[in-house]
């Protein structure tokens, strides 16, 4: 498969070595102190830069950018029609003005410059498990240099994605610097509305209770009060996930075209419901699980034995109530119900799955299914709530407890979603959208 | 990268203008009326048909169907030897006799015309999301011309799957229609089956407390009936699985040759083994959540205050009985372990989890540990009948229970298998089978 | 698309061919009894070897090696010039002294033989599921001819992989006869510490009632014991997975360098962390399933029946104590956080996610994350076993209960990493490290 020489015997140099030996190729090492190393994979010849360099056509640059000066001295010649693949990272974004690809091609003008492999760690190379990133993002000004790289990178095993020109190596760069750049919104959402709907229910029961009946009851943060935040979070994240379609919906039947673009918020709002929906359906999760430990709970186990202990002492048995039996299991089974389609929304957006289904199957499921799965996650709430809305004793301080409020979204999506699909609405929405799929 | 001319400036063209810019082309749209609208990417050039013809030999022609004569009007010289891209799709399958890429190869003969990226969708494109399929299926009798459009495929990020020559363009048109088509076959059994055994318990539990006690104890549909017909149909199903694996078997023996064709029914019932597994899983799911809510269910709470208060009264306290101790804590343990490896083999059927194992783990999993899967739920459900089978009180009817039906398939599967596996048999099949991994 | 040779009527030819022949090529097969069998696809057509083998340039030899003799026979001259493609698996490992395509390539010296597509299962070409691996390895001296057969496997929907040259092939035969080979170690220490634990609490529970007090509670086996071996050696295996790290960060400490190798079996440990964790992860799923189950067990009703029955006689309602009810909900809902964690990791390993996110996130995630996991589930354990540390009443023939002993190892893993993330170490660790990420 012919000759690789690669500059630096770091890390990086002898991890690549390993695995391009391993892949057939033969492998010589540019380095400063030339000497057969023990770290050196086996198979490998080290040589002074000069002498490495003559040996092959592609030269991979695996050391620090602050150390590219050394390819500039000796340059010129030596490199010259040469392919010098950039390897480097930074440590944060932004770090230098110009992109370190961009910075390597204008010391060596004379060489062609192709930005890969960075997004690939040495030490996923080395232990051949890469486990994570699998993707050489590649780019570069010579489509011939590129191409070389293409068939190192695919002989290695990794897929590799041209992205382009030399001006994309900036963003190559900065993509092994970030930290789920996507999620930040829909966990800082998350964050903000569990902070709120936590101190709304705190003071609504463990403060009410300290305040008005002079109860210590805080030991209930932990399970019950936690078992309200989190379903109450996640239905309304939920519902913020199917918002923006509705809206966008009712923008355009206010236009009448759908050549207009959607303001810019609603735009990046649409781009980050997978991310809303998989921390709502995490929240559920929770939900679920906190629901049942309910009952071997000491808390729920005392007030039951107080309870039956209440009845036969007082000697009567309380007539069972059918509309109750119907209700509460009515609630679960739809809580049930709904939770299983909220799981398999999940699955479907893993990338294995979404990838093997065809673009009108994974509508059915997340468009139709999803606000089936809303729906029935309401009617679970509704139910739960039953009669409640209408007793003012439910009212502690005039506020609406917890489920009052996570109501308030999910009732106006499936309210505008109910008017969107209504034959006459529905016909006019769909002309608008005509063509697109 | 070169120049990419695109003919339409809807949806579909902007998208996917939008991408080739990213990716580093050189974009210019073709239009009925070339002025630069605010919609198109930045970046890009408009001019007339004939004129952005002009700029590049490939064109993508993102317009309907309905909408190509202009392209034979125009035609003649301006297309000679162009590469055209047909990226259309039709509203249903069968619209018209031939598919739109034939059709727009015989309107345009002078051109080599390859099916492209109409299985991409327009949104996907320009949201950078792909959430769905990234697939391009590719189809064409120029390999030239298909390789061309493979290269720009792949440089979007997408991966392309030739198809062969254009007489395939019509299945690749009907892909994006498909809606779950192996789904469909599955999903109507497990319908089916959850009909006649919700009817089926119904009648044995509601209806006959009706008749014969005048009891209403219609509320027990909702969780305690549910919790009957889902892991009754779920075993029913999971043992479907294996029933084709056995008849195969048999009917080999039968043979005495593996040369010979399975009966078509067969062989489509093997192909949908996975859907019909899925289904069961989903189901077996349910069943567990169903009972995992059984301790805080308003009536069973009922029902054990009741309970305690008689037992309390009357003085007395039940002698544990140990054989009820061992019996359902072993019928809960069995199930537990079964539904561990009834997920396990949910998650070794994702496709990224089935693609980075060979064919004899997935074998060993599916085939093996799928066997012992199914006589694990079957000895569940064995030992929560336990001695039921024998008092005559438990036929309501002279019917039996709903779970006695569940045991016939498993059982049968698990006999066939029985006998398939004795020393004397496997060797007569193994021999059979050879060669075949 | 041009046409292909299969010699061989079997199993594997006559599935190959049918894929060819669906993707558009031509197909001929080479056979010794060269009339159109029933089961050969529709379209291709069958020859003598001779014939068959000038019709293309490329020749599947889809027979098994024991009767590869015939191509020398034949050979010479028929053979020269062409493109070979060995298919063949063996029936175990080292079955022949040297890999089947390096026989062939004795046998027709003349020819090139490219080794591919034994590890796709004939099955799964015929009926195009391809459920499990979808990659085709290759290996081979000539690159011309490899690249011929990497464009078939493509145009097939099959991923090729570039392997080398031909003395790979013998890897590349072992491939398909692997059984799970990194997921062995670990198995083999869960089964030993699960057998070790469960003897263990069997004596201290079981055989002890016995013993001391006569009790016969074997029947606590099903699910008390269960649920107590599964979440034990579920937590001592998730400590092992970070306890590697910590020991590599100590040794780099006291080396002062990265720069030395690891030795060999920490090596290998950290190659198998991945497999450590996802049985852990099983394991505890195992855990809260038998923990759910716990209120509507016969013996737990029960014994709450009793004791209920016992309060009310003695007339007495217990005081409702707060710290108990703090620590147990503390616990539970450590617990759930520390499950959900799990989970994620999980999840995060499947190869699809993984395979989506950069080096950093998913390090974020399975490092930092992956020690919070840890810490959660070590503080569920402390909370659940709290004060009994002190009560000597708990040491049963003065050994300590059995969740004591899963203490040990996460407690030594939480103390070294905390001394590694202590500043000043933590500086000299980043030191060391630099530039490996
Ligand atoms: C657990 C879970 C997982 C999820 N995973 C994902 C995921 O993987 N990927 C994902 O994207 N979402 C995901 N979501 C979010 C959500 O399910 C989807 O975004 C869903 O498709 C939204 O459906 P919709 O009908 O509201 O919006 P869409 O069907 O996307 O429609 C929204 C808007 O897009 C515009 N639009 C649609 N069609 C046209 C047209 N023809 N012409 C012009 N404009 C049009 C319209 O303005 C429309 O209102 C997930 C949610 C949950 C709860
Ligand atoms: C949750 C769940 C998920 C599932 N996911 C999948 C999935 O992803 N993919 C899938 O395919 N199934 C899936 N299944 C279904 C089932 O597990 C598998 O199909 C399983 O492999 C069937 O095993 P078997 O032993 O009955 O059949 P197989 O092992 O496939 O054998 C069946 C028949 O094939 C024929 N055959 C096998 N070997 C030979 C030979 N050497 N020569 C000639 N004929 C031969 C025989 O006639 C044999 O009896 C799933 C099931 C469940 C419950
Ligand atoms: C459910 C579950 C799933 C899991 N899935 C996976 C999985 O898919 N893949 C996987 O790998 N693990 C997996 N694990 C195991 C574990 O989570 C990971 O291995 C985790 O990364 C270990 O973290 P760590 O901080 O201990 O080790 P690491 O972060 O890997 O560091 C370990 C050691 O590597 C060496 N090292 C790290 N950085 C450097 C450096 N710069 N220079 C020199 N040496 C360095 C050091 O010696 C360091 O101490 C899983 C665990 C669980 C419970
Ligand atoms: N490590 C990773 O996981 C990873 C991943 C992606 C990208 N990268 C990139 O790969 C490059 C190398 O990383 P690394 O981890 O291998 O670093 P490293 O272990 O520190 O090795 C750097 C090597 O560069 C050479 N070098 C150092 N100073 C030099 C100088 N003044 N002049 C010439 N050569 C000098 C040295 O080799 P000699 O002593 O032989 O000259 C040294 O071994 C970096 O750009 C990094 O961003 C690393
Ligand atoms: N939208 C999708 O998600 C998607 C996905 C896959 C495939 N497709 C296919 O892509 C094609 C275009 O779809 P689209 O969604 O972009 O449709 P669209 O938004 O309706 O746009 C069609 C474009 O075709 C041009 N056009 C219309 N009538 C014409 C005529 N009589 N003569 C010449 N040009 C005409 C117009 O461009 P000018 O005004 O500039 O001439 C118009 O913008 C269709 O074949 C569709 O099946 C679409
Ligand atoms: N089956 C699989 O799933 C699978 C998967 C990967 C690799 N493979 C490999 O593919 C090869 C064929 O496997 P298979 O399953 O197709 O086996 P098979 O069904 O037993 O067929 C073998 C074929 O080889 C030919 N043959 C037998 N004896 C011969 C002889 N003495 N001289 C010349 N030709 C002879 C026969 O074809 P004619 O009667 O037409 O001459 C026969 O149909 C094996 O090397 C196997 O390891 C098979
Ligand atoms: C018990 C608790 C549970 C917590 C589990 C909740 C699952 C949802 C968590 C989301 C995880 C996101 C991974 C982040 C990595 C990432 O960025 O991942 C990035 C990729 C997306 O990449 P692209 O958007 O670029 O394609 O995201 C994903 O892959 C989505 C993964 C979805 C996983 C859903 C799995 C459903 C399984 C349900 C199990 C339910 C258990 C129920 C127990 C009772
Ligand atoms: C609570 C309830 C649960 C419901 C969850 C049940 C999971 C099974 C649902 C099947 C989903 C199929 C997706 C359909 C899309 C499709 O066509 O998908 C098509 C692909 C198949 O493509 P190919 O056959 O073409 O390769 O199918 C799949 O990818 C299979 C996905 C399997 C998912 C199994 C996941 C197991 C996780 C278990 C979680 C258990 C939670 C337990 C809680 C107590
Ligand atoms: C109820 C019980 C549960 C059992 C479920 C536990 C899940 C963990 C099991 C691990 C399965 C490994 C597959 C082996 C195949 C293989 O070799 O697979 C090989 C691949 C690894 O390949 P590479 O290392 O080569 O990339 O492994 C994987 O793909 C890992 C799969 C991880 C799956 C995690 C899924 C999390 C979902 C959690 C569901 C939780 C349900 C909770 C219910 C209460
Ligand atoms: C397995 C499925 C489910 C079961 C068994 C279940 C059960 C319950 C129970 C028992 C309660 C009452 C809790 C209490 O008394 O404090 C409840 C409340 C609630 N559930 Fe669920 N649920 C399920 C799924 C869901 C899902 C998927 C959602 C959607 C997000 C949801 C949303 C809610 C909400 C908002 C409340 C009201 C919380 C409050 O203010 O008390 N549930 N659920
Ligand atoms: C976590 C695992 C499981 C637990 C805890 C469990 C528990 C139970 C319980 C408590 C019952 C009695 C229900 C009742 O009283 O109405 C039951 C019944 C049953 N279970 Fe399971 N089960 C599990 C898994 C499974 C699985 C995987 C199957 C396979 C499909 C299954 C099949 C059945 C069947 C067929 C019945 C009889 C239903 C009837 O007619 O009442 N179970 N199970
Ligand atoms: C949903 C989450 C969880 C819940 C509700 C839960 C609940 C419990 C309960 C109730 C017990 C006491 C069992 C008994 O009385 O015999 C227990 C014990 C224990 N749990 Fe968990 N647990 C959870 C997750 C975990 C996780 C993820 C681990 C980590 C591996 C874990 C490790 C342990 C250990 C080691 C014990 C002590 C076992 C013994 O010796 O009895 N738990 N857990």
């Amino acid at each position: 498969l012919g000759t690789v020489c690669i500059f630096g015997t770091g890390d990086f140099g002898r991890s690549l070595g390993l695995r391009l030996l391993q892949a057939g190729y033969g492998v010589v090492f540019g380095s400063r102190n030339p000497k057969n190393s023990s770290l050196l994979p086996k198979g490998a010849q080290v040589m002074s830069h000069e002498e490495a360099a003559q040996t092959s056509r592609i030269i991979f640059v695996a050391v620090h950018r602050e150390n590219y000066d050394f390819l500039q001295q000796a340059g010129g010649e030596m490199l010259a029609g040469k392919v010098l693949v950039d390897v480097s990272n930074n440590l944060r974004r932004n770090q230098y003005p110009e992109s370190n690809a961009e910075h390597l091609s204008k010391l060596v003008p004379a060489a062609s410059v192709v930005k890969a492999f960075n997004t690939v760690s040495a030490w996923a190379l080395q232990s051949g498990g890469l486990d994570a990133n699998r993707q050489v993002l590649i780019c570069g000004d010579n489509s011939e240099a590129k191409q070389m790289v293409v068939d190192i990178a695919r002989s290695l095993g990794l897929t590799a994605l041209d992205k382009g020109s030399l001006r994309a190596a900036g963003e190559i760069e900065d993509y092994p610097l970030q930290l789920f750049p996507l999620w930040r919104l829909p966990i800082a959402l998350a964050t903000g509305l569990t902070a709120f709907i936590f101190f709304y229910v705190l003071t609504l029961d463990v403060i009410y209770a300290a305040v008005i009946d002079g109860e210590d009851i805080s030991f209930r943060i932990m399970v019950s009060l936690a078992n309200k935040v989190f379903p109450i979070v996640s239905l309304i994240m939920l519902a913020l996930c199917y918002l923006p379609g509705a809206m966008a919906g009712f923008l355009q039947l206010y236009n009448g075209t759908k050549y207009r673009r959607f303001p810019d918020w609603l735009d990046r709002w649409m781009l980050c419901r997978k991310q809303l929906g998989l921390i709502a359906l995490a929240l559920a999760s929770l939900h679920v699980l906190y629901t049942l430990i309910i009952p071997f709970r000491y808390y729920v186990r005392y007030r039951v034995n107080i309870w039956t202990a209440a009845q036969i002492k007082q000697n009567k048995t309380g007539t069972f109530d059918t509309t109750m039996a119907w209700r509460t299991d009515s609630y679960y089974s739809v809580g049930i119900l709904g939770f299983g389609l909220y799981v398999l929304l999940g699955i479907t957006s893993l990338p294995s799955v979404s990838n093997t289904i065809n673009w009108r199957e994974f509508r059915f499921i997340q468009s139709k299914l999803g606000h089936l799965t809303l729906f029935l996650c309401t009617l679970h709430t509704f139910l739960y709530g039953w009669d409640k809305f209408l007793r003012p004793s439910a009212y502690k301080w005039y506020l609406p407890p917890g489920y009052m409020l996570s109501l308030v979204v999910p009732c106006v999506v499936l309210v505008l979603k109910f008017v969107l699909i209504t034959p006459c609405v529905d016909r006019a929405v769909t002309r608008i959208r005509q063509g697109w799929e």
